[in-house]
Protein backbone atom coordinates (compact mmCIF):
# COMPACT_ATOMS: atom_id res chain seq x y z
CA UNK A 1 0.00 0.00 0.00
CA UNK A 2 2.75 2.41 0.41
CA UNK A 3 3.96 2.10 -3.03
CA UNK A 4 0.46 3.11 -4.26
CA UNK A 5 0.34 6.06 -1.83
CA UNK A 6 3.16 7.23 -3.01
CA UNK A 7 1.88 6.75 -6.82
CA UNK A 8 -1.27 8.47 -5.44
CA UNK A 9 0.93 11.24 -4.52
CA UNK A 10 2.77 11.78 -7.23
CA UNK A 11 -0.17 11.92 -9.27
CA UNK A 12 -2.20 14.65 -7.60
CA UNK A 13 1.15 16.86 -7.49
CA UNK A 14 1.06 16.19 -11.37
CA UNK A 15 -2.22 16.85 -12.18
CA UNK A 16 -2.35 19.76 -9.40
CA UNK A 17 0.92 21.19 -11.81
CA UNK A 18 -1.26 21.21 -15.38
CA UNK A 19 -3.99 22.71 -13.31
CA UNK A 20 -2.24 25.51 -11.42
CA UNK A 21 -0.33 25.94 -15.26
CA UNK A 22 -4.27 26.01 -17.10
CA UNK A 23 -5.57 28.05 -14.62
CA UNK A 24 -2.65 30.57 -14.38
CA UNK A 25 -4.26 33.71 -12.49
CA UNK A 26 -4.94 37.10 -14.43
CA UNK A 27 -4.69 40.81 -13.26
CA UNK A 28 -7.95 43.21 -12.99
CA UNK A 29 -11.53 42.02 -12.00
CA UNK A 30 -11.54 38.75 -13.98
CA UNK A 31 -9.21 37.59 -11.71
CA UNK A 32 -11.24 36.98 -8.76
CA UNK A 33 -13.23 34.30 -10.77
CA UNK A 34 -9.97 32.82 -11.76
CA UNK A 35 -8.54 32.94 -8.24
CA UNK A 36 -12.08 31.39 -6.82
CA UNK A 37 -11.50 28.59 -9.94
CA UNK A 38 -8.05 28.02 -8.74
CA UNK A 39 -8.89 27.74 -4.83
CA UNK A 40 -11.61 25.34 -5.90
CA UNK A 41 -9.64 23.10 -7.80
CA UNK A 42 -5.98 23.04 -6.23
CA UNK A 43 -7.43 22.66 -2.86
CA UNK A 44 -6.51 19.27 -2.37
CA UNK A 45 -8.16 16.01 -2.22
CA UNK A 46 -7.24 12.67 -3.18
CA UNK A 47 -7.01 13.08 -6.97
CA UNK A 48 -8.48 9.66 -7.27
CA UNK A 49 -9.96 10.26 -10.92
CA UNK A 50 -6.88 11.49 -12.06
CA UNK A 51 -4.84 7.88 -10.99
CA UNK A 52 -7.70 6.10 -12.59
CA UNK A 53 -7.10 7.98 -15.55
CA UNK A 54 -3.15 8.08 -15.37
CA UNK A 55 -3.26 4.58 -14.95
CA UNK A 56 -5.60 3.60 -17.39
CA UNK A 57 -3.94 5.10 -19.98
CA UNK A 58 -0.63 3.71 -18.71
CA UNK A 59 -1.85 0.03 -19.79
CA UNK A 60 -1.63 1.31 -23.04
CA UNK A 61 1.16 3.13 -23.08
CA UNK A 62 -0.11 6.57 -23.11
CA UNK A 63 2.40 9.74 -23.09
CA UNK A 64 2.38 10.32 -19.20
CA UNK A 65 1.25 14.09 -20.36
CA UNK A 66 -1.52 13.27 -22.41
CA UNK A 67 -3.02 11.60 -19.47
CA UNK A 68 -2.42 14.25 -17.15
CA UNK A 69 -4.58 16.34 -19.21
CA UNK A 70 -7.11 14.48 -19.57
CA UNK A 71 -6.99 13.70 -15.81
CA UNK A 72 -6.99 17.94 -15.05
CA UNK A 73 -10.03 18.21 -17.41
CA UNK A 74 -12.24 15.67 -14.87
CA UNK A 75 -10.98 16.90 -11.89
CA UNK A 76 -12.38 20.18 -13.45
CA UNK A 77 -15.50 18.68 -13.67
CA UNK A 78 -15.10 17.43 -10.28
CA UNK A 79 -14.13 20.35 -8.15
CA UNK A 80 -16.84 22.45 -10.31
CA UNK A 81 -19.67 20.19 -8.91
CA UNK A 82 -18.31 20.35 -5.71
CA UNK A 83 -18.64 24.34 -6.10
CA UNK A 84 -22.20 24.08 -7.45
CA UNK A 85 -23.32 21.40 -4.70
CA UNK A 86 -22.04 23.62 -1.92
CA UNK A 87 -24.14 26.14 -2.66
CA UNK A 88 -26.80 27.80 -0.26
CA UNK A 89 -29.44 26.98 -3.17
CA UNK A 90 -28.13 22.97 -2.98
CA UNK A 91 -26.32 21.63 0.14
CA UNK A 92 -25.68 24.48 1.85
CA UNK A 93 -22.22 23.56 2.99
CA UNK A 94 -19.24 25.42 4.91
CA UNK A 95 -16.98 23.33 4.71
CA UNK A 96 -14.99 20.88 2.24
CA UNK A 97 -12.07 19.03 2.36
CA UNK A 98 -11.29 20.97 6.05
CA UNK A 99 -11.38 24.61 4.68
CA UNK A 100 -14.03 27.55 4.16
CA UNK A 101 -16.12 25.97 0.45
CA UNK A 102 -15.70 28.27 -1.91
CA UNK A 103 -18.80 30.29 -1.63
CA UNK A 104 -17.91 30.83 1.62
CA UNK A 105 -14.42 32.30 1.09
CA UNK A 106 -15.77 34.07 -1.68
CA UNK A 107 -19.48 34.75 -2.19
CA UNK A 108 -22.23 32.88 -3.59
CA UNK A 109 -21.87 34.62 -7.39
CA UNK A 110 -18.18 33.95 -7.76
CA UNK A 111 -18.93 30.49 -6.73
CA UNK A 112 -21.24 29.90 -9.26
CA UNK A 113 -19.47 31.86 -11.91
CA UNK A 114 -16.48 29.70 -10.91
CA UNK A 115 -18.04 26.70 -11.54
CA UNK A 116 -19.19 27.60 -15.07
CA UNK A 117 -15.74 28.44 -15.69
CA UNK A 118 -14.31 25.22 -14.53
CA UNK A 119 -17.18 23.11 -16.47
CA UNK A 120 -15.98 25.33 -19.16
CA UNK A 121 -12.33 24.94 -19.05
CA UNK A 122 -12.51 21.54 -18.68
CA UNK A 123 -13.68 20.81 -22.55
CA UNK A 124 -11.08 23.61 -23.64
CA UNK A 125 -8.28 21.29 -22.20
CA UNK A 126 -9.75 17.83 -23.97
CA UNK A 127 -10.05 20.06 -27.01
CA UNK A 128 -6.48 20.98 -26.82
CA UNK A 129 -3.45 18.87 -28.91
CA UNK A 130 -1.65 18.39 -25.93
CA UNK A 131 -4.07 16.15 -24.74
CA UNK A 132 -3.98 13.55 -27.69
CA UNK A 133 -2.08 14.70 -31.23
CA UNK A 134 -5.78 13.33 -32.77
CA UNK A 135 -8.64 15.35 -32.85
CA UNK A 136 -10.48 12.35 -33.54
CA UNK A 137 -9.52 10.81 -29.55
CA UNK A 138 -10.09 14.67 -28.37
CA UNK A 139 -13.52 14.83 -30.04
CA UNK A 140 -14.15 11.22 -28.47
CA UNK A 141 -13.36 12.52 -25.03
CA UNK A 142 -15.13 15.24 -24.94
CA UNK A 143 -18.74 13.24 -26.17
CA UNK A 144 -17.56 10.94 -23.26
CA UNK A 145 -16.85 13.62 -20.62
CA UNK A 146 -20.53 15.66 -21.73
CA UNK A 147 -22.64 12.78 -22.04
CA UNK A 148 -20.86 11.57 -17.94
CA UNK A 149 -21.35 14.94 -16.54
CA UNK A 150 -24.54 16.17 -18.18
CA UNK A 151 -28.14 15.42 -17.55
CA UNK A 152 -27.94 11.74 -18.53
CA UNK A 153 -25.34 12.17 -16.16
CA UNK A 154 -23.73 13.66 -13.21
CA UNK A 155 -26.23 16.54 -13.48
CA UNK A 156 -28.99 14.10 -13.35
CA UNK A 157 -27.60 11.89 -10.29
CA UNK A 158 -27.43 15.46 -8.62
CA UNK A 159 -30.94 16.58 -9.76
CA UNK A 160 -32.56 13.05 -8.33
CA UNK A 161 -30.42 13.67 -5.08
CA UNK A 162 -32.37 16.64 -4.14
CA UNK A 163 -35.60 15.40 -5.55
CA UNK A 164 -38.77 14.52 -3.01
CA UNK A 165 -38.39 10.90 -4.01
CA UNK A 166 -34.74 10.60 -2.70
CA UNK A 167 -35.79 9.96 0.91
CA UNK A 168 -37.66 6.75 -0.56
CA UNK A 169 -35.49 5.48 -2.82
CA UNK A 170 -34.84 1.50 -2.61
CA UNK A 171 -31.62 -0.29 -3.56
CA UNK A 172 -32.44 0.10 -7.21
CA UNK A 173 -32.96 3.41 -6.92
CA UNK A 174 -30.14 4.66 -4.85
CA UNK A 175 -27.84 2.16 -7.44
CA UNK A 176 -29.48 4.18 -10.18
CA UNK A 177 -28.16 7.37 -8.44
CA UNK A 178 -24.93 6.55 -7.45
CA UNK A 179 -24.15 5.80 -11.26
CA UNK A 180 -25.11 8.52 -12.44
CA UNK A 181 -24.30 10.68 -9.61
CA UNK A 182 -20.34 9.43 -9.14
CA UNK A 183 -20.19 6.45 -10.98
CA UNK A 184 -20.88 8.36 -14.23
CA UNK A 185 -17.03 10.10 -13.93
CA UNK A 186 -15.23 7.56 -12.71
CA UNK A 187 -16.09 5.04 -15.37
CA UNK A 188 -14.90 8.27 -17.81
CA UNK A 189 -11.36 8.39 -15.86
CA UNK A 190 -11.01 4.52 -17.16
CA UNK A 191 -12.38 4.71 -20.63
CA UNK A 192 -10.21 8.23 -21.03
CA UNK A 193 -7.54 6.27 -20.41
CA UNK A 194 -8.70 3.40 -23.33
CA UNK A 195 -9.48 6.28 -25.82
CA UNK A 196 -5.83 7.85 -25.32
CA UNK A 197 -4.37 4.45 -26.12
CA UNK A 198 -6.99 3.16 -28.83
CA UNK A 199 -7.45 0.30 -26.66
CA UNK A 200 -9.53 -2.64 -28.25
CA UNK A 201 -13.17 -3.68 -27.58
CA UNK A 202 -12.07 -6.25 -24.76
CA UNK A 203 -10.19 -4.09 -22.79
CA UNK A 204 -12.32 -0.96 -23.21
CA UNK A 205 -15.02 -3.12 -21.65
CA UNK A 206 -12.99 -4.50 -18.95
CA UNK A 207 -12.30 -1.17 -17.47
CA UNK A 208 -15.85 -0.25 -17.76
CA UNK A 209 -17.18 -3.09 -15.25
CA UNK A 210 -14.08 -1.80 -12.95
CA UNK A 211 -15.28 1.33 -12.96
CA UNK A 212 -18.47 0.67 -12.54
CA UNK A 213 -18.05 -1.92 -9.99
CA UNK A 214 -15.32 0.39 -7.90
CA UNK A 215 -17.74 3.29 -8.07
CA UNK A 216 -20.13 1.53 -6.83
CA UNK A 217 -18.22 0.34 -4.16
CA UNK A 218 -16.71 3.76 -3.49
CA UNK A 219 -19.96 5.09 -2.78
CA UNK A 220 -21.01 2.49 -0.25
CA UNK A 221 -17.68 3.02 1.94
CA UNK A 222 -18.73 7.01 1.72
CA UNK A 223 -21.91 6.19 3.48
CA UNK A 224 -19.89 4.18 5.51
CA UNK A 225 -18.08 6.65 6.30
CA UNK A 226 -20.60 8.84 6.80
CA UNK A 227 -22.39 6.72 9.12
CA UNK A 228 -19.63 5.75 11.64
CA UNK A 229 -16.90 7.76 10.28
CA UNK A 230 -15.60 10.85 12.37
CA UNK A 231 -15.81 14.21 11.28
CA UNK A 232 -12.36 14.86 11.99
CA UNK A 233 -11.32 12.46 10.03
CA UNK A 234 -13.36 13.17 6.96
CA UNK A 235 -12.77 16.85 6.78
CA UNK A 236 -16.27 17.54 6.82
CA UNK A 237 -19.71 17.01 9.52
CA UNK A 238 -20.96 13.12 9.64
CA UNK A 239 -23.75 11.55 10.25
CA UNK A 240 -25.37 13.81 7.70
CA UNK A 241 -27.83 11.36 5.77
CA UNK A 242 -29.24 9.95 8.24
CA UNK A 243 -30.12 13.82 9.75
CA UNK A 244 -31.40 14.70 6.19
CA UNK A 245 -33.40 11.17 6.23
CA UNK A 246 -31.82 10.56 2.67
CA UNK A 247 -31.63 6.24 1.72
CA UNK A 248 -28.15 4.92 1.80
CA UNK A 249 -26.64 1.39 1.28
CA UNK A 250 -26.01 1.54 4.56
CA UNK A 251 -29.92 1.84 5.52
CA UNK A 252 -30.93 -0.57 3.00
CA UNK A 253 -28.21 -3.32 3.89
CA UNK A 254 -27.23 -2.39 7.49
CA UNK A 255 -23.03 -1.54 8.46
CA UNK A 256 -22.44 -5.40 8.32
CA UNK A 257 -24.59 -6.24 4.88
CA UNK A 258 -23.00 -2.89 3.23
CA UNK A 259 -19.68 -3.72 4.05
CA UNK A 260 -19.60 -7.19 2.45
CA UNK A 261 -21.49 -5.71 -0.46
CA UNK A 262 -18.31 -3.31 -1.03
CA UNK A 263 -16.06 -6.27 -0.62
CA UNK A 264 -17.55 -8.47 -3.03
CA UNK A 265 -17.86 -5.76 -5.93
CA UNK A 266 -13.91 -4.97 -5.21
CA UNK A 267 -12.86 -8.68 -5.57
CA UNK A 268 -14.80 -8.93 -8.72
CA UNK A 269 -13.44 -5.24 -10.10
CA UNK A 270 -10.10 -6.80 -9.13
CA UNK A 271 -10.71 -9.96 -11.70
CA UNK A 272 -11.72 -7.49 -13.96
CA UNK A 273 -7.94 -6.50 -14.52
CA UNK A 274 -6.87 -10.16 -15.34
CA UNK A 275 -6.13 -9.35 -18.84
CA UNK A 276 -3.87 -6.95 -18.27
CA UNK A 277 -1.44 -9.05 -15.80
CA UNK A 278 0.82 -6.79 -13.93
CA UNK A 279 0.34 -3.56 -15.60
CA UNK A 280 -3.03 -3.40 -13.74
CA UNK A 281 -1.24 -3.88 -10.23
CA UNK A 282 -2.19 -0.31 -9.23
CA UNK A 283 -5.52 -0.07 -10.43
CA UNK A 284 -6.11 -3.59 -8.30
CA UNK A 285 -5.00 -1.91 -5.53
CA UNK A 286 -6.49 1.38 -5.72
CA UNK A 287 -10.02 -1.11 -5.67
CA UNK A 288 -8.66 -2.31 -2.03
CA UNK A 289 -7.69 1.52 -1.16
CA UNK A 290 -11.35 2.73 -1.86
CA UNK A 291 -12.30 -0.45 0.36
CA UNK A 292 -9.89 0.16 3.65
CA UNK A 293 -10.04 4.25 2.79
CA UNK A 294 -10.91 6.10 6.44
CA UNK A 295 -11.44 9.54 4.52
CA UNK B 1 -36.47 43.92 -43.49
CA UNK B 2 -39.59 41.89 -44.15
CA UNK B 3 -37.65 39.47 -45.40
CA UNK B 4 -35.13 39.21 -42.73
CA UNK B 5 -37.85 38.77 -40.17
CA UNK B 6 -39.13 35.89 -42.45
CA UNK B 7 -35.51 34.54 -42.18
CA UNK B 8 -34.85 35.10 -38.81
CA UNK B 9 -38.15 33.45 -37.69
CA UNK B 10 -37.34 30.15 -39.62
CA UNK B 11 -34.22 29.80 -38.26
CA UNK B 12 -35.48 30.21 -34.98
CA UNK B 13 -38.17 27.50 -35.46
CA UNK B 14 -35.42 25.24 -36.91
CA UNK B 15 -32.88 26.27 -34.01
CA UNK B 16 -35.78 25.09 -31.47
CA UNK B 17 -36.56 21.85 -33.35
CA UNK B 18 -32.56 20.65 -32.92
CA UNK B 19 -32.80 22.07 -29.12
CA UNK B 20 -36.17 20.42 -28.74
CA UNK B 21 -35.06 16.93 -29.86
CA UNK B 22 -31.75 17.13 -27.82
CA UNK B 23 -33.08 18.06 -24.91
CA UNK B 24 -36.08 15.57 -25.19
CA UNK B 25 -38.10 14.75 -21.87
CA UNK B 26 -36.92 11.80 -19.84
CA UNK B 27 -38.82 9.81 -17.30
CA UNK B 28 -38.39 9.73 -13.20
CA UNK B 29 -36.47 12.51 -10.76
CA UNK B 30 -33.74 13.12 -13.32
CA UNK B 31 -36.91 15.27 -15.82
CA UNK B 32 -37.25 17.39 -13.46
CA UNK B 33 -33.68 19.18 -14.38
CA UNK B 34 -34.17 18.24 -18.28
CA UNK B 35 -37.90 19.89 -18.14
CA UNK B 36 -35.95 23.06 -16.41
CA UNK B 37 -33.06 22.72 -19.44
CA UNK B 38 -35.88 22.73 -21.81
CA UNK B 39 -37.88 25.62 -20.49
CA UNK B 40 -34.64 27.92 -20.28
CA UNK B 41 -33.53 26.95 -23.82
CA UNK B 42 -36.94 26.77 -25.58
CA UNK B 43 -38.54 29.70 -24.01
CA UNK B 44 -38.16 32.15 -27.08
CA UNK B 45 -36.06 34.95 -27.84
CA UNK B 46 -34.68 36.37 -31.36
CA UNK B 47 -32.38 33.42 -31.87
CA UNK B 48 -30.03 36.24 -33.08
CA UNK B 49 -26.92 33.78 -32.53
CA UNK B 50 -28.07 31.20 -33.87
CA UNK B 51 -29.01 33.43 -37.02
CA UNK B 52 -25.82 34.47 -37.36
CA UNK B 53 -24.65 30.95 -37.33
CA UNK B 54 -26.68 29.57 -40.05
CA UNK B 55 -25.63 33.19 -42.28
CA UNK B 56 -22.07 32.44 -41.71
CA UNK B 57 -22.23 28.67 -42.68
CA UNK B 58 -24.25 29.84 -45.76
CA UNK B 59 -21.23 32.14 -46.96
CA UNK B 60 -19.43 28.90 -47.58
CA UNK B 61 -22.10 26.51 -48.44
CA UNK B 62 -22.26 24.56 -45.23
CA UNK B 63 -25.05 21.85 -44.93
CA UNK B 64 -27.78 23.49 -43.25
CA UNK B 65 -28.00 21.12 -40.41
CA UNK B 66 -24.54 20.89 -39.44
CA UNK B 67 -24.83 24.96 -39.12
CA UNK B 68 -28.12 24.68 -36.80
CA UNK B 69 -26.35 22.15 -34.82
CA UNK B 70 -23.87 24.27 -34.02
CA UNK B 71 -26.81 27.06 -33.50
CA UNK B 72 -28.15 24.69 -31.16
CA UNK B 73 -24.88 24.50 -29.17
CA UNK B 74 -24.28 28.07 -28.73
CA UNK B 75 -28.06 28.82 -27.92
CA UNK B 76 -27.09 26.45 -24.98
CA UNK B 77 -24.59 28.41 -23.53
CA UNK B 78 -26.22 31.47 -24.34
CA UNK B 79 -29.23 30.06 -22.34
CA UNK B 80 -27.35 28.61 -19.49
CA UNK B 81 -25.72 32.23 -19.17
CA UNK B 82 -29.22 33.79 -18.48
CA UNK B 83 -30.63 31.10 -16.38
CA UNK B 84 -27.35 31.47 -13.81
CA UNK B 85 -27.38 35.06 -14.29
CA UNK B 86 -31.27 35.66 -12.99
CA UNK B 87 -30.30 33.69 -10.00
CA UNK B 88 -31.01 35.18 -6.56
CA UNK B 89 -27.24 35.01 -6.19
CA UNK B 90 -26.84 36.79 -9.07
CA UNK B 91 -28.69 39.41 -10.55
CA UNK B 92 -31.81 37.82 -8.86
CA UNK B 93 -34.17 38.75 -11.67
CA UNK B 94 -37.79 37.12 -11.91
CA UNK B 95 -38.65 37.60 -15.70
CA UNK B 96 -37.16 36.72 -18.92
CA UNK B 97 -38.61 36.89 -22.08
CA UNK B 98 -41.82 37.84 -20.11
CA UNK B 99 -42.21 34.65 -18.34
CA UNK B 100 -41.54 33.92 -14.84
CA UNK B 101 -37.27 33.38 -14.70
CA UNK B 102 -36.21 29.10 -14.09
CA UNK B 103 -35.41 29.67 -10.89
CA UNK B 104 -39.05 31.29 -10.13
CA UNK B 105 -40.60 28.47 -12.15
CA UNK B 106 -39.04 25.81 -10.77
CA UNK B 107 -36.31 26.16 -7.39
CA UNK B 108 -33.02 27.55 -7.32
CA UNK B 109 -31.34 24.43 -6.85
CA UNK B 110 -32.59 23.27 -10.15
CA UNK B 111 -32.13 26.49 -11.84
CA UNK B 112 -28.48 25.82 -11.17
CA UNK B 113 -28.15 22.33 -12.79
CA UNK B 114 -30.29 23.34 -15.80
CA UNK B 115 -27.87 25.81 -16.05
CA UNK B 116 -24.94 23.24 -15.51
CA UNK B 117 -27.04 20.31 -17.81
CA UNK B 118 -27.04 23.02 -20.95
CA UNK B 119 -23.21 24.31 -20.63
CA UNK B 120 -22.65 20.72 -20.75
CA UNK B 121 -24.74 20.05 -23.60
CA UNK B 122 -23.37 22.34 -25.79
CA UNK B 123 -20.15 20.87 -26.08
CA UNK B 124 -22.18 16.99 -26.65
CA UNK B 125 -23.80 18.86 -29.55
CA UNK B 126 -20.28 20.02 -30.83
CA UNK B 127 -18.99 16.79 -30.54
CA UNK B 128 -21.85 15.11 -32.36
CA UNK B 129 -20.87 14.03 -35.69
CA UNK B 130 -24.30 15.61 -37.28
CA UNK B 131 -22.56 18.85 -36.39
CA UNK B 132 -19.55 18.37 -39.12
CA UNK B 133 -18.29 14.81 -40.31
CA UNK B 134 -14.51 16.21 -39.89
CA UNK B 135 -13.80 15.65 -36.00
CA UNK B 136 -10.81 18.54 -36.59
CA UNK B 137 -13.63 20.95 -37.46
CA UNK B 138 -15.71 19.65 -34.40
CA UNK B 139 -12.52 20.28 -31.86
CA UNK B 140 -12.16 23.29 -33.37
CA UNK B 141 -15.63 24.35 -32.58
CA UNK B 142 -15.46 23.17 -28.82
CA UNK B 143 -12.26 24.81 -28.61
CA UNK B 144 -13.62 28.22 -29.64
CA UNK B 145 -16.68 27.26 -27.60
CA UNK B 146 -14.70 27.06 -24.34
CA UNK B 147 -12.46 29.62 -25.30
CA UNK B 148 -15.51 32.34 -25.89
CA UNK B 149 -17.44 31.03 -23.01
CA UNK B 150 -15.01 30.60 -20.08
CA UNK B 151 -13.01 32.46 -17.52
CA UNK B 152 -10.97 34.49 -20.91
CA UNK B 153 -14.48 35.33 -22.70
CA UNK B 154 -18.56 35.29 -21.05
CA UNK B 155 -17.78 34.10 -17.41
CA UNK B 156 -15.02 36.64 -17.50
CA UNK B 157 -17.52 39.47 -18.09
CA UNK B 158 -20.40 38.36 -15.95
CA UNK B 159 -17.13 38.52 -13.32
CA UNK B 160 -16.22 42.03 -14.25
CA UNK B 161 -20.26 43.09 -14.45
CA UNK B 162 -20.62 41.89 -10.53
CA UNK B 163 -17.21 43.88 -9.32
CA UNK B 164 -16.94 46.90 -7.31
CA UNK B 165 -15.50 48.42 -10.36
CA UNK B 166 -18.19 47.96 -12.32
CA UNK B 167 -19.62 51.13 -11.42
CA UNK B 168 -16.54 53.12 -12.30
CA UNK B 169 -15.51 51.64 -15.59
CA UNK B 170 -14.23 54.38 -18.30
CA UNK B 171 -15.21 53.91 -22.08
CA UNK B 172 -12.19 51.39 -22.44
CA UNK B 173 -13.50 49.13 -19.09
CA UNK B 174 -17.36 48.88 -20.60
CA UNK B 175 -15.86 48.22 -24.31
CA UNK B 176 -13.75 45.71 -22.48
CA UNK B 177 -16.92 43.92 -20.16
CA UNK B 178 -19.00 44.30 -23.52
CA UNK B 179 -16.16 42.24 -25.38
CA UNK B 180 -15.94 39.44 -22.81
CA UNK B 181 -19.36 39.29 -21.86
CA UNK B 182 -21.46 39.33 -25.26
CA UNK B 183 -19.00 40.09 -27.59
CA UNK B 184 -17.30 36.81 -27.56
CA UNK B 185 -20.40 34.44 -27.87
CA UNK B 186 -21.29 36.64 -31.16
CA UNK B 187 -17.91 36.37 -32.14
CA UNK B 188 -17.94 32.72 -31.96
CA UNK B 189 -21.45 32.21 -33.58
CA UNK B 190 -19.74 34.00 -36.65
CA UNK B 191 -16.59 32.64 -36.51
CA UNK B 192 -18.55 28.76 -36.25
CA UNK B 193 -19.78 29.37 -39.89
CA UNK B 194 -16.25 30.03 -41.16
CA UNK B 195 -14.72 26.23 -38.92
CA UNK B 196 -17.89 24.67 -40.50
CA UNK B 197 -16.98 25.88 -44.09
CA UNK B 198 -13.23 25.81 -43.62
CA UNK B 199 -13.41 29.12 -44.22
CA UNK B 200 -9.74 31.44 -46.10
CA UNK B 201 -7.73 33.47 -43.50
CA UNK B 202 -9.42 36.40 -44.82
CA UNK B 203 -13.20 35.30 -45.09
CA UNK B 204 -12.22 34.54 -41.09
CA UNK B 205 -10.81 37.81 -40.08
CA UNK B 206 -13.47 39.58 -42.34
CA UNK B 207 -16.44 38.25 -40.22
CA UNK B 208 -14.48 38.38 -36.88
CA UNK B 209 -14.49 42.11 -37.42
CA UNK B 210 -17.60 41.95 -38.17
CA UNK B 211 -18.92 40.54 -35.34
CA UNK B 212 -16.84 42.56 -33.19
CA UNK B 213 -18.14 45.20 -34.40
CA UNK B 214 -22.14 44.29 -34.32
CA UNK B 215 -21.49 42.99 -30.77
CA UNK B 216 -20.52 46.24 -29.61
CA UNK B 217 -23.26 47.89 -31.52
CA UNK B 218 -25.54 45.35 -29.94
CA UNK B 219 -24.68 46.02 -26.35
CA UNK B 220 -24.80 50.11 -27.35
CA UNK B 221 -28.21 49.42 -28.21
CA UNK B 222 -29.37 47.66 -24.94
CA UNK B 223 -28.02 50.76 -23.11
CA UNK B 224 -30.12 52.80 -25.05
CA UNK B 225 -33.13 50.52 -24.50
CA UNK B 226 -32.43 50.24 -21.01
CA UNK B 227 -32.36 54.02 -20.71
CA UNK B 228 -35.14 54.67 -22.87
CA UNK B 229 -37.34 51.71 -23.70
CA UNK B 230 -40.63 50.64 -22.21
CA UNK B 231 -40.83 47.50 -19.68
CA UNK B 232 -43.59 46.49 -22.09
CA UNK B 233 -41.77 46.27 -25.25
CA UNK B 234 -38.41 44.37 -23.61
CA UNK B 235 -40.07 42.15 -21.94
CA UNK B 236 -38.01 43.01 -18.72
CA UNK B 237 -37.83 45.98 -16.08
CA UNK B 238 -35.80 49.09 -17.58
CA UNK B 239 -33.93 51.97 -16.01
CA UNK B 240 -32.04 48.84 -13.98
CA UNK B 241 -28.65 50.31 -14.73
CA UNK B 242 -28.87 53.75 -13.96
CA UNK B 243 -30.61 52.08 -10.44
CA UNK B 244 -27.56 49.82 -9.84
CA UNK B 245 -25.05 52.85 -10.54
CA UNK B 246 -23.58 51.15 -13.46
CA UNK B 247 -21.34 52.72 -15.82
CA UNK B 248 -22.98 52.26 -19.46
CA UNK B 249 -22.15 53.38 -23.06
CA UNK B 250 -25.19 55.89 -22.83
CA UNK B 251 -23.70 56.95 -19.24
CA UNK B 252 -19.97 57.81 -20.83
CA UNK B 253 -21.52 58.96 -24.66
CA UNK B 254 -25.01 60.30 -24.05
CA UNK B 255 -28.00 59.22 -25.73
CA UNK B 256 -27.08 60.81 -28.81
CA UNK B 257 -23.47 59.91 -28.76
CA UNK B 258 -24.06 56.32 -27.69
CA UNK B 259 -27.06 56.61 -30.97
CA UNK B 260 -24.16 57.79 -33.26
CA UNK B 261 -21.52 55.33 -31.95
CA UNK B 262 -24.06 52.19 -32.64
CA UNK B 263 -24.67 53.58 -35.77
CA UNK B 264 -20.78 54.24 -37.48
CA UNK B 265 -20.14 50.61 -35.72
CA UNK B 266 -22.98 49.25 -38.11
CA UNK B 267 -21.92 51.33 -40.84
CA UNK B 268 -18.54 49.67 -40.28
CA UNK B 269 -19.66 46.27 -39.95
CA UNK B 270 -21.45 46.19 -43.19
CA UNK B 271 -18.61 46.97 -45.13
CA UNK B 272 -16.88 44.23 -43.37
CA UNK B 273 -19.07 41.64 -45.57
CA UNK B 274 -17.56 43.40 -49.24
CA UNK B 275 -16.12 40.57 -50.07
CA UNK B 276 -18.91 37.58 -49.58
CA UNK B 277 -21.10 40.07 -52.32
CA UNK B 278 -24.81 39.53 -52.03
CA UNK B 279 -24.49 36.23 -50.15
CA UNK B 280 -23.96 38.36 -47.39
CA UNK B 281 -26.93 40.31 -47.56
CA UNK B 282 -29.05 38.75 -44.71
CA UNK B 283 -26.09 39.28 -41.82
CA UNK B 284 -25.56 43.24 -43.84
CA UNK B 285 -29.53 43.50 -42.77
CA UNK B 286 -28.89 41.91 -39.43
CA UNK B 287 -26.53 44.94 -38.57
CA UNK B 288 -28.91 47.67 -39.33
CA UNK B 289 -31.56 44.91 -37.19
CA UNK B 290 -29.31 45.22 -34.33
CA UNK B 291 -29.50 49.24 -34.86
CA UNK B 292 -33.41 49.22 -35.30
CA UNK B 293 -34.45 47.43 -32.58
CA UNK B 294 -37.00 48.07 -30.23
CA UNK B 295 -36.57 45.04 -27.88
Amino acid sequence: MGELKHALAETAEATAQVLDAWLAPVPGAVGRVVEAMRYGALGGGKRLRPFLVVQSAALFDVPRQQALHAAAALEMVHCYSLIHDDLPAMDDSDLRRGRPTVHREFDDATAVLAGDGLLTEAFAVLADPRTHPDAAVRVELVAALAAASGSAGMVGGQMIDLSPERSGLDLDGITHLQRLKTGALITFACEAGASLGRAPADARAALAAYAGELGLAFQIVDDLLDAAGSAEELGKPTGQDAALGKATFVGQLGLEGARVKAEALIETARTRLDLFGEKADFLRETATFVLQRRS
